[in-house]
């Protein structure tokens, strides 16, 4: 197997593990946040406004976290820069 | 084996354990939080309705990062750009 | 052994580790929703078909998680594209 | 030793593991919702009939993911879809 | 070594993990319901039979878990399809 | 090494790790049953003969779990359908 | 090395694992059952006989685990029938 | 396989293996910041403000972890020095 | 290397981890134990000859566990049935 | 692959694995800091500059281990000695 | 190398894991019981003598277990049967 | 590759794993520290200057194990010297 | 490579890990009796001497045993019998 | 690569490892004390000198296990007797 087909190999198994491992933390952390922020409402029914707004703000920002992963899949798989230029040395060879 | 079917093998393997090790912890969140939720509900009946919206916007944001896992694996099965390429160099070899 | 061949062992190690695995996460997660859920009804009696509807719906919500691994390990199985793929051309060769 | 060796020795393997490990988690949920079950009776006298409903449906949901993890396991070994076609390449060579 | 040795080498080790591994959960699962069921009947004595039903009921449904991997062990030892076939193929060689 | 010496490895190496590890679980679990039955006890000594009754049915559903692995234990040591074939075909030979 | 060998390296293995894994489990569970004895002594000192009764007839259940290890761990060592068939035909030949 | 080759192969894997691991801890963090936040406004909601701010401003200390990881992702995809040695190298020979 | 020195290196091996691993268990579970009897004492000084006879008989049942892995290494080390028979064997070739 | 090659592999992998698993302390033990620091604030509003004060100079201190980590990623990455002193042997070979 | 290579090697490898993995379960052990008893002594300062005392001989026991270890270390290191054998083998050769 | 590529390829790995796994304890230490700081003076505002000095010199001395590893780290990158040695050999080869 | 390097390549790492690990054990057990003798002179203020005399006495304790790791650890480094045969060998070749 | 070499490469990864690893414990220890130290501060202001000096004298004592560890990295890196040794060898040569 030439360095076109271990890259090929190289980044499946990277993207998979990336995004099949970074799913843990965020989904755990977005989990426990809103959690607590149904036992707040629950307590505190009047600011439900306030704590809903910072809610979704600061999911938002876990939720980054998991989108870093995504991203780096994503690239991995279709933008991922050594595959390029494998194939171009290898179309044009 | 050539590149082809080490590129099938590595797809196989990795989008099994993306899905399977990415199924953990979006359930262990969601799960939390339905809890809380049913807890909040009892403790506070009046404010069932936003606790119920609530619970299920943020669900559906921890759900998204069981789905940029299932996402990537679907890929890696059914629209893999390395097995693509290395089809077509097969097919046109 | 050829490429058929190793396919076949990559499919059907991954099909079995990937729902073995994936299916820890659900139903722990289901279980402490379940737990919470019963644990609201004695607290709120009243509330108990509001609890009861949450509960199920949310439920199913966790269940998907388990459902996406179950999803990919039937079709490693059952629908496998690689394998597909190599079996017409062992067929055609 | 030939490809329908390694697939058999694959598909035992992982049938094993399969169950093996995909018991663990719905034994635990199922063990803390049947605790929380039993608390909650002796809470609330009252609400038996319908905390033994809910317990036996949600059992029966987070049961399921046990039997997802039981059926790939059989289909691992009855019904190997891989297991078959070496079968027959064997046996009409 | 050929196929007939590795398939029984291979039975004998998944078979071993799988019921090692397949007894923890639940046995930790059916320990805590009973702990539970056993506070649960000093904190609300009159409640005895309906806790002990319960208790049982749902022990036997965790219980499942442990037989299906116990159920897999078997299966492998003594009605392992993949045996009987190298076994089969073997003896008529 | 023949067939029979890594069959009576494998036999060996199985059978050990199968109790090894099948005997932590129902451990745990039966030492929690029983250090709440005696906080039990000791909190409602009126209930002791019902609870002590419950304790050791429940005891002894917990110790079957610890009892399967033994039970797969003992048949890879002196039951093992493998050795039997391959020292019938040794012994034959 | 031959069959003997290997027999015999396999044995001390995997009787030092399996009582050195095996030990963990019951020496936790025994430890929390006696330390929750205690407690339960300390607060109903009229039922110091009930527990103490219940407490050492719960042990030696608990320690039944151990024991199965163990008993497995001196039957890979002194009375393991795979060696003693390969020092018979060892001894024989 | 060249140099060439293995560097791709070590960026790839180490670039999905960065972020994977690295997003869990960021996230944990953030998700119990926030959760705490939310807790603590039901508690004070005249202190709204302060902990709205403080939270934000703390969680950016805290993504900045995750962006440590990101970056040098990033960096190991797109700006890697030692792959633009070998490319010149390679290109120049 | 023969038999002999294999069997040397696997003895050696076993018997260190053996007890390193089965010290761990009953450690910890004694320390548990004691620390819940030091409690019992504070609060129950009345008691404290019980308490004392109980913990020490308690600790000895804990401590069997430590000595079956003590045994086990010490057997492997000095009384090795098979390094016995080896050692014979190379003795008297 | 010669020196040159094997360093630019081990910088990549090293430099990868520390910032992705020195991210984890650091995050998780910021977020428990600012965690606290906002329950404080809900519970002595008039602290809140004593509070904020002491948290980011506390934060400071926590990422500065964080730091430690970056810093040796970008060493590796941008300033090896180890890659310099073979890219000037092998430039000036 | 020869056996007695392999011998000193494992030997040194062996004891150096026991205690360094054996030390953790009873440090621990002790830890917890000591921390205990100062609790017991604040709380009844009257018991302090009975706590002491009880506290160093629980303590000895503990330590019984870490001592076990290092017994093994030592005699690996300093007494060790089957380097003594390899050595006056190879002394008498 | 000769032993002056081995040493270097070896201090790359070890320094990114010792600040990379270095860094998890101290971080983690510090945090519960500095969040035990906040919760200490939310409570007693009046020993703000006492609780501050301790803290920072406390952090300083947690901190010493993070410095430690990352002194370790440095050493092995900027003054190693195995590395010296095989430098000198080779410049004076 | 001969013996005496391969004894030296295992003691090196041996000793390393023995103490590395065997750091962690008494580090939290220490840690853990330090708070709670803080906590014990708080609640407690009249017994100070009696807690920290026991205190230390305990710690001289728990300390031993990162002390057995560290004798070990020197052993393996100065006075390694294995070394010094081999040694002596090699000198007297 | 000869024995220095090996050598060189065996210390370098066992000091990292030993500092890396034995630099958790400690860490974790001294902030959980640090924590204590710092509540009791708050709990009994009156007490703390007393608690101070308590607390560094504990802390130089839970420093020391990390202290075993950085010695033992110190003298595998600067005054490693087997290094000295092969470096003599090779010189004398």
């Amino acid at each position: 197997m030439d360095s076109l087909g271990w890259v090929a190999v190289a980044s499946i198994i990277s993207s998979g593990l990336c995004i099949g491992i970074g799913a843990i933390g965020p989904a755990l952390g977005e989990g426990r946040a809103l959690a607590q922020a149904l036992q707040a409402m629950a307590q505190q029914p009047d600011e439900t406004n306030t704590i809903t707004r910072t809610l979704f703000v600061g999911l938002a920002m876990v939720e980054s976290t998991a989108i870093y992963a995504f991203v780096v899949s994503m690239i991995l798989i279709f933008a991922n820069p050594f595959w390029n230029h494998f194939l171009e040395q290898a179309g044009g060879g």
